[in-house]
């Protein structure tokens, strides 16, 4: 597997920009154009939040009249366009006609991402100003459009890799992503763009983009809330001419694009509002993958659970609890329970078996979970169900960003 | 309806105690033992988590086979006595084997119930020394009681009522309650023992505590979090000779019995773990009562919404973000949200409705949120569904509160 950077170099036929347009404070940038200079084939995973937000109502609908034309996409913070009614999905509108109009192409080849505050229309004369610097400033600055989509990010976060293949051709796949709390996996989670030089048809782009959000975006957990306005789009324009001709290349891209995607999410996890350790859950031996699933989500968002960890103690008994709590039968008899410092179980410590906890000292498992990340391994005893959730602890910190949230 | 008061007098034929054993620190009661003259006819509801602690086992299986020869509940802090295996079933046993030699009884008669860390074993030479203390020290001295069962409560939480009835005769209804955090209904909640005079059949005891538990217990939210322990216990032993004879007297019991549950469990979430806000939340206008839990119930364990509430931020977006990821189909352009301060909808304030803000003064809203009691009434505009949940906010100390709880 080539090796997935942080940073993004250029990508054939792309351009980004990332602006101050007044519409956050101090100066940051805020809004950020993505653009290809021909058609890109387009797919896109939207969140399963019943209350979608206006840009997502009118990209789905993009999406599935002309996901071979695409051109654009422009990203605005400050407002999340969602709880707007018809003059938020108006303004969605109106944002892709204006960068139609600079771009020379049409409103539908152009797609519209929000993020910030709920109930807030966007405020059209900065969006008119953004369109109009980003569009005059495009080049191969990926870190501007990455810093310009970021809310309660503290960082940018970006990930590329270049796919070299048996024949000699190559392609590059790349991506920005933004989030850092009201984040809750299933299907997408916050804001990601992913755009490739390979030639994909829409069906390969959506196969593969889905494929890789089930392992990656729909695998984190900040603090269990979902948003309105939940998007990630893979963008593939052919600028490298390299096409996905049969099942191995496809298998090929697939790898990397994961790979691509993975890295953004677990970024979104170790860049969570107030994160201070960044955890590994490993579920085996449950009775399917769904299962699995369930029981590590459960745990994922336990808020006893997560304060646990940021308070450094190895109070698994609160992982047990979760587990209990998700809906699934378990026998605690057959359970057993691992605690690892750092990202694999190397080095791991036994916790609990057989209905009770092992003979382990304390300040074994202290030293454990004091490490910056750490490694749960549950093991339920019933199957072959299994799954890997990354998450993070609940700090101090995490009440303090979203108790002033919009002051 | 007579009124629930906060405090409990006597209750004939009962008799209560609450001790320090040595299992908390600094001389605090820590032990607590509730004791009948007679067999009572009990009923208890227990924790639905499919990790359940030994004790919740042991009483189960006590209900089932002998219902109608209770004597006395024994309460400890400290151990939770879940995840113990077989020895904490032991221990459970060898517990009420000798409360049953100091009163004269079987160990049949005798609940017993855990509380506190999951995953340690009683310390039985501490459990023998509160049963001794307690069974010395049996009276009308409810207090005592109330205070050894409390874990990170912050204050007792007692209630009792009188009934008098139609043709002069009248009985009592009294219990005591803990809970401050792991708390989210679905069957009983921490721990709840109500105790009556009233001469009760066991499906009496059994129909009327569930019907209650489901309008008060089952309708708190602290965190989410839902405990290997929770039982709520219903002892009658008719002492007051008062027996319910028709449908009428049972809905008369049925009435005063809610009321002091609903007492109970409000005054949990009062007490909750870092509780700045009692937040009271009706959902109505779901497709049914089933829909406007899920939705209810999805809004009160959001950190998001839980941290605006904290920081007196009238964010009601987030209030429509996790209506929206309940899993509930919705549409909100039929939904409406006010927010009002108090207890009741008395000088609401409509926020949302139509698919997007109404005209109010943000000032307007901050002035309501800014209350140490906010109602909130989200109306779904789908059907005749409601429901009423009693929740709170999630604070700094919530997070202190949960990371430290070991050390």
């Amino acid at each position: 597997m080539t090796h997935v950077k942080s940073t993004i170099d250029s990508v054939q036929g792309f351009s980004a920009a990332g602006v101050h347009a007044g519409l956050k404070k101090a100066g940051k940038r805020d809004f950020a154009l993505i653009v290809s200079d021909r058609a890109c084939a387009a797919a896109g995973i939207f969140t399963t939040n019943a209350v979608k937000a206006a840009c997502v109502l009118v990209d789905m609908d993009k999406l599935h009249h002309s996901p071979d034309t695409i051109r654009a996409v422009a990203i605005n913070t400050r407002s999340a366009n969602a709880c707007t009614g018809e003059q938020g999905i108006h303004n969605a509108h109106i944002t892709s006609g204006w960068v139609a109009d600079v771009l020379g192409c049409t409103p539908d080849d152009v797609l519209v991402l929000s993020t910030g505050v709920i109930g807030m229309q966007l405020p059209m004369d900065k969006i008119k100003q953004g369109i109009e610097l980003t569009a005059s400033d495009l080049s191969d600055d990926w870190q501007s459009a990455a810093e310009a989509i970021m809310t309660t990010d503290t960082r940018p976060k970006m990930a590329s890799v270049t796919v070299t293949r048996a024949d000699g051709s190559s392609y590059q796949i790349a991506g920005i992503s933004k989030g850092a709390g009201m984040i809750a996996p299933n299907m997408a989670t916050m804001l990601g763009i992913i755009v490739t030089d390979a030639a994909l048809t829409v069906e390969q782009a959506q196969t593969t983009l889905t494929t890789a959000a089930n392992f990656s975006y729909n695998r984190i957990v900040v603090d269990g809330d979902m948003s309105t306005n939940d998007t990630v789009f893979l963008l593939a324009n052919g600028a490298s001419e390299a096409a996905i001709k049969n099942d191995e290349e496809q298998a090929e891209f697939q790898a990397a694009l994961t790979a691509v995607c993975r890295k953004l999410a677990q970024d979104i996890v170790r860049d969570g509002e107030g994160v201070t350790k960044f955890i590994t859950l490993h579920i085996t031996g449950a009775v399917d993958d769904v299962s699995a699933r369930q029981i590590g989500m459960t745990i994922a968002t336990s808020p006893l659970v997560k304060t646990a960890f940021y308070g450094n103690d190895a109070n698994w008994g609160r992982i047990l609890m979760a587990a209990g709590r998700s809906g699934i039968e378990l026998d605690s008899q057959v359970m057993s329970l691992s605690f690892a410092p750092g990202e694999t179980m190397d080095g791991a410590l036994k916790l609990f078996e057989g209905g009770m906890p092992t003979d382990y000292q304390e300040a074994e498992a202290t030293a454990i979970i004091k490490h910056d990340a750490v490694c749960v391994h549950l093991d339920c005893g019933q199957g072959d169900g299994e799954t890997t959730i990354w998450t993070c602890d609940l700090s101090h910190e995490y009440v303090s960003v979203n108790a002033d949230y919009r002051t």
